[in-house]
Protein backbone atom coordinates (compact mmCIF):
# COMPACT_ATOMS: atom_id res chain seq x y z
CA UNK A 1 0.00 0.00 0.00
CA UNK A 2 2.80 2.49 0.83
CA UNK A 3 4.38 1.42 -2.91
CA UNK A 4 1.79 2.44 -4.41
CA UNK A 5 0.99 5.65 -2.60
CA UNK A 6 4.18 6.25 -3.73
CA UNK A 7 3.55 5.46 -7.18
CA UNK A 8 0.12 7.88 -7.03
CA UNK A 9 2.32 10.65 -6.45
CA UNK A 10 4.58 9.89 -8.83
CA UNK A 11 2.05 9.96 -10.90
CA UNK A 12 0.46 13.14 -9.67
CA UNK A 13 4.03 14.84 -9.84
CA UNK A 14 4.18 14.09 -13.77
CA UNK A 15 0.64 15.16 -14.17
CA UNK A 16 0.88 18.49 -12.39
CA UNK A 17 4.61 19.20 -14.39
CA UNK A 18 2.21 18.86 -17.44
CA UNK A 19 -0.56 20.66 -16.39
CA UNK A 20 2.43 23.53 -15.58
CA UNK A 21 3.98 23.48 -18.89
CA UNK A 22 0.79 23.36 -20.36
CA UNK A 23 -0.38 27.04 -18.26
CA UNK A 24 3.37 28.13 -20.07
CA UNK A 25 2.57 27.31 -23.40
CA UNK A 26 -1.02 28.66 -23.31
CA UNK A 27 -0.39 31.89 -20.70
CA UNK A 28 3.08 33.17 -21.48
CA UNK A 29 3.30 33.95 -24.70
CA UNK A 30 3.10 37.29 -25.49
CA UNK A 31 4.68 37.86 -21.65
CA UNK A 32 7.84 40.36 -22.63
CA UNK A 33 10.28 37.80 -22.92
CA UNK A 34 12.63 37.94 -20.05
CA UNK A 35 9.46 37.28 -18.08
CA UNK A 36 8.41 34.74 -19.72
CA UNK A 37 11.71 32.93 -19.65
CA UNK A 38 11.62 33.84 -15.40
CA UNK A 39 8.15 32.51 -14.90
CA UNK A 40 8.92 29.09 -16.78
CA UNK A 41 11.76 28.63 -15.35
CA UNK A 42 10.21 29.36 -11.43
CA UNK A 43 7.16 26.81 -12.75
CA UNK A 44 8.99 24.21 -14.67
CA UNK A 45 11.53 23.81 -11.72
CA UNK A 46 11.71 20.42 -9.81
CA UNK A 47 9.18 20.62 -6.62
CA UNK A 48 8.05 18.49 -4.66
CA UNK A 49 4.90 19.55 -5.44
CA UNK A 50 3.52 19.13 -1.84
CA UNK A 51 0.49 21.24 -2.37
CA UNK A 52 -1.15 19.90 -5.29
CA UNK A 53 -0.49 16.23 -4.20
CA UNK A 54 -2.37 17.16 -0.91
CA UNK A 55 -5.58 18.37 -3.43
CA UNK A 56 -5.57 15.66 -5.36
CA UNK A 57 -5.57 13.03 -2.53
CA UNK A 58 -8.03 15.25 -0.54
CA UNK A 59 -10.30 15.02 -4.03
CA UNK A 60 -10.17 11.58 -4.07
CA UNK A 61 -10.84 11.26 -0.15
CA UNK A 62 -13.89 13.69 -1.29
CA UNK A 63 -15.18 11.32 -3.80
CA UNK A 64 -13.63 12.95 -6.79
CA UNK A 65 -13.04 10.98 -9.67
CA UNK A 66 -12.34 13.17 -12.43
CA UNK A 67 -9.41 15.04 -13.28
CA UNK A 68 -8.46 17.93 -10.65
CA UNK A 69 -4.84 18.59 -11.98
CA UNK A 70 -5.26 21.60 -13.61
CA UNK A 71 -6.67 22.82 -10.55
CA UNK A 72 -3.58 21.54 -8.46
CA UNK A 73 -1.17 22.90 -10.91
CA UNK A 74 -2.63 26.29 -10.28
CA UNK A 75 -1.90 26.08 -6.75
CA UNK A 76 1.46 25.38 -7.69
CA UNK A 77 1.60 28.54 -9.41
CA UNK A 78 0.26 30.67 -6.26
CA UNK A 79 3.26 28.60 -4.40
CA UNK A 80 5.91 29.58 -7.42
CA UNK A 81 4.94 33.58 -6.37
CA UNK A 82 6.14 32.97 -2.87
CA UNK A 83 9.66 31.35 -3.84
CA UNK A 84 10.66 33.87 -5.89
CA UNK A 85 9.57 36.29 -3.85
CA UNK A 86 11.14 34.69 -0.49
CA UNK A 87 14.26 34.43 -2.28
CA UNK A 88 14.51 38.13 -3.14
CA UNK A 89 17.42 40.40 -1.55
CA UNK A 90 14.93 42.19 0.00
CA UNK A 91 13.19 39.25 1.91
CA UNK A 92 15.89 36.04 2.54
CA UNK A 93 18.25 37.11 0.10
CA UNK A 94 18.94 32.99 -1.26
CA UNK A 95 21.05 31.79 -3.86
CA UNK A 96 19.99 27.93 -4.30
CA UNK A 97 16.16 26.71 -4.42
CA UNK A 98 15.44 23.38 -5.35
CA UNK A 99 19.07 23.09 -6.27
CA UNK A 100 19.45 25.30 -8.97
CA UNK A 101 20.26 29.07 -9.03
CA UNK A 102 17.11 31.30 -7.43
CA UNK A 103 14.92 32.99 -10.64
CA UNK A 104 17.14 36.71 -9.31
CA UNK A 105 20.20 35.47 -9.54
CA UNK A 106 19.73 34.12 -13.25
CA UNK A 107 17.27 36.83 -14.58
CA UNK A 108 17.94 39.63 -12.00
CA UNK A 109 15.77 41.26 -9.53
CA UNK A 110 13.40 43.35 -11.31
CA UNK A 111 12.33 40.85 -13.57
CA UNK A 112 12.05 38.36 -11.08
CA UNK A 113 10.10 40.48 -8.75
CA UNK A 114 7.79 40.89 -11.95
CA UNK A 115 7.77 37.18 -12.69
CA UNK A 116 6.79 36.50 -9.06
CA UNK A 117 3.64 39.22 -9.38
CA UNK A 118 2.55 38.00 -12.21
CA UNK A 119 2.19 34.69 -11.22
CA UNK A 120 -0.70 35.58 -9.10
CA UNK A 121 -2.97 36.63 -11.92
CA UNK A 122 -1.77 33.63 -14.03
CA UNK A 123 -3.02 31.18 -11.24
CA UNK A 124 -6.24 33.12 -10.73
CA UNK A 125 -6.34 32.37 -14.37
CA UNK A 126 -5.34 28.78 -14.63
CA UNK A 127 -8.03 28.10 -11.87
CA UNK A 128 -10.73 29.68 -13.20
CA UNK A 129 -9.92 27.91 -16.22
CA UNK A 130 -9.94 24.32 -14.07
CA UNK A 131 -13.39 24.94 -12.15
CA UNK A 132 -14.82 25.22 -15.12
CA UNK A 133 -12.90 21.93 -16.68
CA UNK A 134 -14.19 20.27 -13.60
CA UNK A 135 -17.43 20.62 -14.75
CA UNK A 136 -18.52 22.37 -11.16
CA UNK A 137 -21.58 25.05 -11.04
CA UNK A 138 -20.85 28.29 -11.34
CA UNK A 139 -21.32 28.99 -6.92
CA UNK A 140 -18.41 26.71 -6.64
CA UNK A 141 -16.22 28.04 -9.16
CA UNK A 142 -16.84 31.17 -7.53
CA UNK A 143 -15.82 29.66 -4.45
CA UNK A 144 -12.74 28.16 -5.35
CA UNK A 145 -11.12 31.32 -6.79
CA UNK A 146 -12.11 33.55 -4.07
CA UNK A 147 -10.45 30.29 -1.33
CA UNK A 148 -7.25 30.28 -3.61
CA UNK A 149 -6.92 34.24 -3.87
CA UNK A 150 -7.59 34.34 -0.15
CA UNK A 151 -4.64 32.27 0.55
CA UNK A 152 -2.83 34.09 -1.57
CA UNK A 153 -3.20 37.66 -0.37
CA UNK A 154 -2.93 39.83 2.78
CA UNK A 155 -4.62 37.63 5.09
CA UNK A 156 -2.46 34.50 3.81
CA UNK A 157 0.99 34.03 2.30
CA UNK A 158 1.61 37.85 1.57
CA UNK A 159 0.12 38.86 5.49
CA UNK A 160 2.66 36.09 6.59
CA UNK A 161 5.38 37.15 4.23
CA UNK A 162 5.10 40.79 5.94
CA UNK A 163 5.08 39.82 9.68
CA UNK A 164 7.95 37.35 8.75
CA UNK A 165 10.19 40.17 7.32
CA UNK A 166 8.82 42.66 10.50
CA UNK A 167 10.06 39.47 12.72
CA UNK A 168 13.18 39.22 12.16
CA UNK A 169 16.01 40.37 14.65
CA UNK A 170 13.38 40.38 17.06
CA UNK A 171 12.49 37.35 19.74
CA UNK A 172 9.55 36.18 18.92
CA UNK A 173 7.23 34.23 21.36
CA UNK A 174 5.99 30.80 20.22
CA UNK A 175 2.23 31.87 19.61
CA UNK A 176 3.78 35.20 17.09
CA UNK A 177 6.01 32.48 15.09
CA UNK A 178 2.45 30.48 14.66
CA UNK A 179 0.82 33.07 13.82
CA UNK A 180 3.54 33.74 10.95
CA UNK A 181 3.52 30.44 9.98
CA UNK A 182 0.24 29.99 9.33
CA UNK A 183 -0.44 33.03 7.11
CA UNK A 184 3.03 32.29 5.12
CA UNK A 185 3.05 28.29 4.80
CA UNK A 186 -0.08 27.35 6.57
CA UNK A 187 -3.07 29.43 4.12
CA UNK A 188 -1.66 27.74 1.02
CA UNK A 189 -1.64 24.33 2.37
CA UNK A 190 -5.00 24.78 4.34
CA UNK A 191 -6.49 26.21 0.82
CA UNK A 192 -4.71 23.27 -1.30
CA UNK A 193 -6.55 20.48 0.84
CA UNK A 194 -9.89 21.96 0.59
CA UNK A 195 -10.05 23.10 -2.58
CA UNK A 196 -9.91 19.29 -2.94
CA UNK A 197 -12.59 19.08 -1.32
CA UNK A 198 -14.77 21.99 -2.91
CA UNK A 199 -13.45 20.13 -6.20
CA UNK A 200 -15.32 17.61 -5.55
CA UNK A 201 -18.60 19.18 -4.15
CA UNK A 202 -17.69 18.33 -0.63
CA UNK A 203 -20.33 20.05 2.33
CA UNK A 204 -19.12 22.46 4.63
CA UNK A 205 -18.66 19.82 7.74
CA UNK A 206 -16.03 17.77 5.47
CA UNK A 207 -14.18 21.68 4.53
CA UNK A 208 -14.08 21.94 7.86
CA UNK A 209 -12.41 18.83 8.69
CA UNK A 210 -9.67 18.98 5.47
CA UNK A 211 -8.98 23.11 6.93
CA UNK A 212 -7.71 21.52 10.32
CA UNK A 213 -5.98 18.78 8.69
CA UNK A 214 -4.46 21.19 6.55
CA UNK A 215 -3.83 23.73 8.90
CA UNK A 216 -1.68 21.26 11.26
CA UNK A 217 -0.38 19.19 8.29
CA UNK A 218 1.08 23.37 7.35
CA UNK A 219 1.99 24.14 10.76
CA UNK A 220 3.82 20.48 10.97
CA UNK A 221 5.23 21.29 7.48
CA UNK A 222 7.28 24.63 8.54
CA UNK A 223 8.15 23.49 12.14
CA UNK A 224 9.90 20.72 10.31
CA UNK A 225 11.30 23.31 7.76
CA UNK A 226 12.80 25.21 10.61
CA UNK A 227 14.75 21.29 11.86
CA UNK A 228 15.64 20.98 9.28
CA UNK A 229 17.32 24.59 8.69
CA UNK A 230 19.62 23.47 11.05
CA UNK A 231 20.33 19.70 10.97
CA UNK A 232 20.85 19.11 7.35
CA UNK A 233 23.39 20.57 4.79
CA UNK A 234 22.47 22.73 1.14
CA UNK A 235 23.23 19.84 -1.00
CA UNK A 236 20.50 17.75 1.05
CA UNK A 237 18.32 21.11 0.94
CA UNK A 238 18.71 21.81 -2.48
CA UNK A 239 18.29 25.04 -0.59
CA UNK A 240 20.80 27.43 1.43
CA UNK A 241 20.61 25.45 5.00
CA UNK A 242 21.66 27.39 8.14
CA UNK A 243 19.54 30.79 6.55
CA UNK A 244 17.51 31.20 9.72
CA UNK A 245 20.60 31.74 11.71
CA UNK A 246 22.13 34.25 9.99
CA UNK A 247 19.12 36.16 9.48
CA UNK A 248 18.17 36.05 13.04
CA UNK A 249 14.89 34.25 12.36
CA UNK A 250 12.99 33.13 15.45
CA UNK A 251 12.33 29.28 14.74
CA UNK A 252 10.26 26.86 16.49
CA UNK A 253 14.35 24.71 17.01
CA UNK A 254 15.37 27.90 18.56
CA UNK A 255 12.23 28.61 21.14
CA UNK A 256 11.65 24.60 21.51
CA UNK A 257 14.99 22.43 20.66
CA UNK A 258 14.68 20.30 18.01
CA UNK A 259 13.85 17.13 19.77
CA UNK A 260 10.99 19.60 21.03
CA UNK A 261 10.40 21.08 17.44
CA UNK A 262 9.72 17.17 16.27
CA UNK A 263 7.41 16.56 19.25
CA UNK A 264 5.16 19.29 18.40
CA UNK A 265 5.23 18.92 14.72
CA UNK A 266 4.41 14.73 15.35
CA UNK A 267 1.78 15.83 17.92
CA UNK A 268 0.29 18.17 14.71
CA UNK A 269 0.25 15.24 12.54
CA UNK A 270 -1.64 12.56 14.83
CA UNK A 271 -4.23 15.50 15.25
CA UNK A 272 -4.76 16.10 11.67
CA UNK A 273 -4.86 12.25 11.04
CA UNK A 274 -6.84 12.39 13.98
CA UNK A 275 -9.37 15.12 12.77
CA UNK A 276 -9.86 13.46 9.52
CA UNK A 277 -10.44 10.09 10.77
CA UNK A 278 -13.26 11.05 12.75
CA UNK A 279 -14.91 12.47 9.89
CA UNK A 280 -14.43 9.33 8.28
CA UNK A 281 -11.95 10.78 5.38
CA UNK A 282 -8.33 9.65 6.55
CA UNK A 283 -6.89 7.21 3.78
CA UNK A 284 -3.72 5.87 3.31
CA UNK A 285 -2.12 8.87 0.97
CA UNK A 286 -3.39 11.53 2.98
CA UNK A 287 -1.68 9.89 6.19
CA UNK A 288 1.41 9.48 4.51
CA UNK A 289 1.38 13.16 3.59
CA UNK A 290 0.71 13.92 6.91
CA UNK A 291 3.43 12.02 7.89
CA UNK A 292 5.82 12.82 5.11
CA UNK A 293 5.82 16.78 6.10
CA UNK A 294 8.11 15.62 9.49
CA UNK A 295 10.06 12.32 7.53
CA UNK A 296 11.28 14.37 4.92
CA UNK A 297 14.44 15.12 4.29
CA UNK A 298 14.40 17.74 2.12
CA UNK B 1 -26.08 67.15 -21.90
CA UNK B 2 -22.73 67.84 -20.66
CA UNK B 3 -23.80 68.96 -17.75
CA UNK B 4 -25.76 65.60 -17.38
CA UNK B 5 -23.04 63.43 -18.38
CA UNK B 6 -20.57 65.36 -15.49
CA UNK B 7 -23.15 64.70 -12.92
CA UNK B 8 -23.29 60.84 -14.25
CA UNK B 9 -19.46 61.10 -13.43
CA UNK B 10 -19.65 62.63 -10.33
CA UNK B 11 -22.31 59.89 -9.19
CA UNK B 12 -20.18 56.87 -10.34
CA UNK B 13 -17.50 58.42 -8.88
CA UNK B 14 -19.35 58.26 -5.47
CA UNK B 15 -20.56 54.83 -5.53
CA UNK B 16 -17.56 53.29 -6.45
CA UNK B 17 -16.01 55.11 -3.83
CA UNK B 18 -18.64 53.20 -1.52
CA UNK B 19 -18.20 49.76 -3.56
CA UNK B 20 -14.48 50.42 -2.10
CA UNK B 21 -15.43 51.29 1.15
CA UNK B 22 -17.02 47.53 1.51
CA UNK B 23 -14.61 45.76 0.27
CA UNK B 24 -12.11 47.37 3.05
CA UNK B 25 -14.50 46.42 5.80
CA UNK B 26 -15.50 42.61 4.18
CA UNK B 27 -11.91 42.03 3.06
CA UNK B 28 -8.97 43.91 5.28
CA UNK B 29 -10.71 42.21 8.67
CA UNK B 30 -8.42 39.60 9.59
CA UNK B 31 -5.18 41.42 7.12
CA UNK B 32 -2.35 41.96 9.34
CA UNK B 33 -2.63 45.18 10.79
CA UNK B 34 -0.08 47.45 8.66
CA UNK B 35 -1.08 46.06 5.38
CA UNK B 36 -4.31 46.57 6.05
CA UNK B 37 -3.85 50.61 7.00
CA UNK B 38 -1.93 50.85 3.86
CA UNK B 39 -4.51 48.67 1.28
CA UNK B 40 -7.48 50.83 3.12
CA UNK B 41 -5.19 54.76 2.50
CA UNK B 42 -4.01 53.29 -1.10
CA UNK B 43 -7.68 51.86 -2.16
CA UNK B 44 -9.59 55.15 -0.55
CA UNK B 45 -7.62 57.87 -1.74
CA UNK B 46 -9.32 60.45 -4.10
CA UNK B 47 -9.14 59.06 -7.64
CA UNK B 48 -10.23 60.08 -10.85
CA UNK B 49 -11.74 56.51 -11.11
CA UNK B 50 -11.13 56.45 -14.73
CA UNK B 51 -10.82 53.17 -15.78
CA UNK B 52 -14.26 52.34 -13.26
CA UNK B 53 -15.97 54.92 -14.73
CA UNK B 54 -15.44 54.05 -18.25
CA UNK B 55 -16.60 50.15 -17.27
CA UNK B 56 -20.11 51.96 -16.31
CA UNK B 57 -20.08 53.97 -19.25
CA UNK B 58 -19.37 51.30 -21.56
CA UNK B 59 -21.97 48.38 -19.52
CA UNK B 60 -24.82 51.37 -20.33
CA UNK B 61 -24.11 51.95 -23.77
CA UNK B 62 -24.29 48.21 -23.89
CA UNK B 63 -27.38 47.89 -22.84
CA UNK B 64 -26.48 47.45 -19.05
CA UNK B 65 -29.44 48.33 -16.61
CA UNK B 66 -28.25 46.76 -13.65
CA UNK B 67 -25.46 47.78 -11.04
CA UNK B 68 -22.01 47.18 -12.08
CA UNK B 69 -20.36 49.48 -9.35
CA UNK B 70 -18.50 46.54 -7.83
CA UNK B 71 -17.17 45.25 -10.75
CA UNK B 72 -15.84 48.68 -11.66
CA UNK B 73 -14.38 49.12 -8.32
CA UNK B 74 -12.73 45.64 -8.45
CA UNK B 75 -10.55 47.29 -11.61
CA UNK B 76 -9.64 50.26 -9.42
CA UNK B 77 -8.62 47.75 -6.82
CA UNK B 78 -6.16 46.17 -9.45
CA UNK B 79 -4.96 50.15 -10.44
CA UNK B 80 -4.30 50.85 -7.16
CA UNK B 81 -1.91 48.48 -7.08
CA UNK B 82 -0.02 49.71 -10.39
CA UNK B 83 0.10 53.07 -8.72
CA UNK B 84 1.38 51.74 -5.24
CA UNK B 85 4.13 49.40 -6.96
CA UNK B 86 5.40 52.43 -10.00
CA UNK B 87 5.91 54.81 -6.74
CA UNK B 88 8.26 52.43 -5.00
CA UNK B 89 11.91 53.73 -4.43
CA UNK B 90 13.15 50.69 -6.88
CA UNK B 91 10.55 51.99 -9.72
CA UNK B 92 9.71 55.74 -10.21
CA UNK B 93 10.55 56.54 -6.65
CA UNK B 94 7.71 58.91 -6.38
CA UNK B 95 7.02 60.63 -2.76
CA UNK B 96 3.61 62.13 -3.63
CA UNK B 97 0.40 60.52 -5.44
CA UNK B 98 -3.21 62.31 -5.77
CA UNK B 99 -1.60 64.78 -3.61
CA UNK B 100 -1.40 62.77 -1.00
CA UNK B 101 2.65 61.05 0.46
CA UNK B 102 2.64 58.17 -1.32
CA UNK B 103 1.95 54.83 0.54
CA UNK B 104 5.66 53.82 0.61
CA UNK B 105 6.34 57.54 2.18
CA UNK B 106 3.54 56.65 5.20
CA UNK B 107 3.90 53.31 5.55
CA UNK B 108 7.75 52.34 4.87
CA UNK B 109 8.57 49.97 1.71
CA UNK B 110 7.88 46.71 2.72
CA UNK B 111 4.23 47.22 3.85
CA UNK B 112 3.58 48.99 0.62
CA UNK B 113 5.01 46.51 -1.67
CA UNK B 114 2.92 44.04 0.36
CA UNK B 115 0.10 46.22 -0.08
CA UNK B 116 0.43 46.04 -3.38
CA UNK B 117 1.12 42.74 -4.13
CA UNK B 118 -1.92 41.73 -1.81
CA UNK B 119 -3.97 43.87 -4.23
CA UNK B 120 -4.35 41.60 -7.09
CA UNK B 121 -5.59 38.60 -5.10
CA UNK B 122 -8.13 41.18 -3.68
CA UNK B 123 -9.51 42.21 -6.99
CA UNK B 124 -10.00 38.65 -8.30
CA UNK B 125 -12.16 38.00 -5.52
CA UNK B 126 -13.97 41.24 -5.25
CA UNK B 127 -14.44 40.39 -9.35
CA UNK B 128 -15.57 36.90 -8.89
CA UNK B 129 -18.26 38.47 -6.73
CA UNK B 130 -19.32 41.19 -8.76
CA UNK B 131 -19.91 38.93 -11.45
CA UNK B 132 -22.57 36.88 -9.71
CA UNK B 133 -23.76 40.03 -8.48
CA UNK B 134 -25.06 40.79 -11.73
CA UNK B 135 -26.74 37.51 -12.30
CA UNK B 136 -24.27 36.55 -15.05
CA UNK B 137 -23.72 33.19 -16.57
CA UNK B 138 -20.70 31.12 -15.31
CA UNK B 139 -19.03 30.96 -18.72
CA UNK B 140 -19.66 34.96 -18.44
CA UNK B 141 -17.98 35.56 -14.83
CA UNK B 142 -15.02 33.46 -15.43
CA UNK B 143 -14.57 35.28 -19.04
CA UNK B 144 -14.25 38.61 -16.75
CA UNK B 145 -12.09 37.08 -14.27
CA UNK B 146 -9.43 36.11 -16.76
CA UNK B 147 -9.57 39.57 -18.93
CA UNK B 148 -9.10 41.26 -15.73
CA UNK B 149 -6.62 38.93 -14.64
CA UNK B 150 -4.75 39.21 -18.09
CA UNK B 151 -4.80 43.13 -17.94
CA UNK B 152 -2.94 42.76 -14.06
CA UNK B 153 -1.05 40.48 -15.75
CA UNK B 154 2.71 39.64 -17.13
CA UNK B 155 0.95 40.14 -20.56
CA UNK B 156 -0.45 43.45 -19.32
CA UNK B 157 0.39 45.93 -16.28
CA UNK B 158 3.26 44.02 -14.51
CA UNK B 159 5.05 43.03 -18.12
CA UNK B 160 4.72 46.86 -18.85
CA UNK B 161 5.91 48.01 -15.58
CA UNK B 162 9.20 45.35 -16.54
CA UNK B 163 9.58 47.11 -20.05
CA UNK B 164 9.14 50.41 -18.25
CA UNK B 165 11.55 49.99 -15.78
CA UNK B 166 14.27 48.13 -18.62
CA UNK B 167 13.94 51.34 -20.48
CA UNK B 168 14.94 53.79 -18.40
CA UNK B 169 18.29 55.69 -19.20
CA UNK B 170 17.30 54.32 -22.88
CA UNK B 171 16.65 56.43 -26.23
CA UNK B 172 13.43 54.57 -27.09
CA UNK B 173 11.80 54.66 -30.69
CA UNK B 174 8.05 55.26 -30.39
CA UNK B 175 7.14 51.96 -31.60
CA UNK B 176 8.82 50.78 -28.12
CA UNK B 177 7.35 53.92 -26.27
CA UNK B 178 4.46 52.71 -27.74
CA UNK B 179 4.43 48.83 -26.41
CA UNK B 180 5.37 49.83 -23.12
CA UNK B 181 2.51 52.37 -22.67
CA UNK B 182 0.19 49.83 -24.37
CA UNK B 183 0.72 47.05 -21.54
CA UNK B 184 1.15 49.27 -18.73
CA UNK B 185 -1.83 51.72 -18.75
CA UNK B 186 -3.37 50.40 -21.83
CA UNK B 187 -3.91 47.45 -21.19
CA UNK B 188 -5.93 47.81 -17.94
CA UNK B 189 -8.19 50.64 -19.53
CA UNK B 190 -8.71 48.98 -22.33
CA UNK B 191 -10.07 45.41 -19.92
CA UNK B 192 -12.15 48.04 -18.12
CA UNK B 193 -13.96 49.10 -21.21
CA UNK B 194 -14.60 45.53 -22.57
CA UNK B 195 -15.49 44.30 -18.91
CA UNK B 196 -18.38 47.04 -19.33
CA UNK B 197 -19.41 45.44 -22.18
CA UNK B 198 -18.95 41.51 -21.12
CA UNK B 199 -21.30 42.76 -17.74
CA UNK B 200 -23.77 43.40 -20.19
CA UNK B 201 -23.15 40.26 -22.33
CA UNK B 202 -22.07 42.31 -25.24
CA UNK B 203 -21.27 40.24 -28.01
CA UNK B 204 -17.56 39.20 -29.64
CA UNK B 205 -17.80 42.41 -32.40
CA UNK B 206 -19.09 44.69 -29.75
CA UNK B 207 -16.03 43.52 -27.23
CA UNK B 208 -13.94 44.58 -30.33
CA UNK B 209 -15.05 47.22 -30.86
CA UNK B 210 -14.56 48.61 -26.86
CA UNK B 211 -11.48 47.17 -27.11
CA UNK B 212 -10.32 49.24 -29.99
CA UNK B 213 -11.78 52.48 -28.09
CA UNK B 214 -10.46 51.70 -24.95
CA UNK B 215 -6.74 50.84 -26.13
CA UNK B 216 -6.93 54.40 -28.42
CA UNK B 217 -8.23 56.04 -25.15
CA UNK B 218 -5.64 54.30 -23.12
CA UNK B 219 -2.56 55.30 -25.36
CA UNK B 220 -4.19 59.01 -25.77
CA UNK B 221 -4.29 58.63 -21.89
CA UNK B 222 -0.69 58.43 -21.77
CA UNK B 223 0.19 60.56 -24.02
CA UNK B 224 -1.54 63.33 -22.28
CA UNK B 225 -0.04 61.84 -19.52
CA UNK B 226 3.66 62.51 -20.59
CA UNK B 227 2.55 65.91 -21.28
CA UNK B 228 1.35 66.77 -18.25
CA UNK B 229 4.66 65.69 -16.70
CA UNK B 230 5.94 68.95 -18.41
CA UNK B 231 3.30 71.21 -18.73
CA UNK B 232 2.03 71.07 -15.26
CA UNK B 233 3.08 71.60 -11.54
CA UNK B 234 2.85 69.76 -9.03
CA UNK B 235 0.45 71.21 -7.34
CA UNK B 236 -1.89 70.70 -10.36
CA UNK B 237 -0.86 67.04 -10.70
CA UNK B 238 -0.98 66.14 -7.28
CA UNK B 239 2.28 63.92 -7.85
CA UNK B 240 5.75 65.13 -8.48
CA UNK B 241 5.91 67.04 -11.81
CA UNK B 242 8.75 66.97 -14.55
CA UNK B 243 9.49 63.06 -12.99
CA UNK B 244 9.86 61.53 -16.21
CA UNK B 245 12.88 63.86 -17.29
CA UNK B 246 14.71 62.96 -14.20
CA UNK B 247 14.34 59.48 -14.49
CA UNK B 248 15.43 60.01 -17.81
CA UNK B 249 12.20 58.01 -19.35
CA UNK B 250 11.55 58.11 -22.93
CA UNK B 251 8.02 60.07 -23.69
CA UNK B 252 6.09 61.29 -26.63
CA UNK B 253 6.94 64.91 -25.62
CA UNK B 254 10.67 63.90 -25.98
CA UNK B 255 10.20 62.49 -29.27
CA UNK B 256 7.65 64.42 -30.71
CA UNK B 257 7.32 67.55 -29.10
CA UNK B 258 4.35 68.44 -27.34
CA UNK B 259 2.70 69.71 -30.10
CA UNK B 260 3.22 66.88 -31.87
CA UNK B 261 2.73 64.16 -29.43
CA UNK B 262 -1.16 66.34 -28.15
CA UNK B 263 -1.65 66.21 -31.99
CA UNK B 264 -1.05 62.30 -31.69
CA UNK B 265 -3.37 61.73 -28.38
CA UNK B 266 -5.87 64.11 -30.46
CA UNK B 267 -6.46 61.46 -33.64
CA UNK B 268 -6.40 58.75 -31.12
CA UNK B 269 -9.11 60.03 -29.67
CA UNK B 270 -10.95 60.60 -32.69
CA UNK B 271 -10.00 57.01 -33.82
CA UNK B 272 -11.72 55.72 -30.40
CA UNK B 273 -14.51 57.59 -31.14
CA UNK B 274 -14.87 56.62 -34.83
CA UNK B 275 -15.08 53.16 -34.09
CA UNK B 276 -17.68 53.23 -31.66
CA UNK B 277 -19.87 55.18 -33.99
CA UNK B 278 -19.36 53.05 -36.80
CA UNK B 279 -20.28 50.19 -34.19
CA UNK B 280 -23.53 52.15 -33.25
CA UNK B 281 -21.99 52.19 -29.27
CA UNK B 282 -21.05 55.66 -29.08
CA UNK B 283 -22.95 57.66 -26.31
CA UNK B 284 -22.13 60.93 -24.70
CA UNK B 285 -20.32 59.80 -21.99
CA UNK B 286 -18.17 58.03 -23.99
CA UNK B 287 -17.03 60.74 -26.18
CA UNK B 288 -16.82 63.02 -23.23
CA UNK B 289 -14.53 60.27 -21.47
CA UNK B 290 -12.41 59.80 -24.31
CA UNK B 291 -12.06 63.51 -24.62
CA UNK B 292 -11.16 64.20 -21.26
CA UNK B 293 -8.20 61.66 -21.13
CA UNK B 294 -6.71 64.53 -23.55
CA UNK B 295 -8.21 67.81 -22.17
CA UNK B 296 -7.61 67.22 -18.68
CA UNK B 297 -5.36 69.04 -15.83
CA UNK B 298 -4.41 66.32 -13.82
Amino acid sequence: MAESADATFAADRAAVQASLARFCDRYLTEVPAAAAAAMRYSLLGEGKRLRAILLLAAYRACGGHGDATDLAAAVEVVHAYSLIHDDLPCMDDDDMRRGRPTVHRVYGVSVAAAAGLAMVPLAARCAAGAGRGLGLPQDACGAILRELMRAAGAEGMIGGQLLDLAGEGLALSLDQLERIHRAKTGALLTASVRLGGRAAAAGDDVLEALGRYGAAVGLAFQIADDVLDVTSTTDELGKTAGRDLALQKSTYPALLGVDGALTRARALVADACGTLEQAGLLTPALERLARYTVSRRN
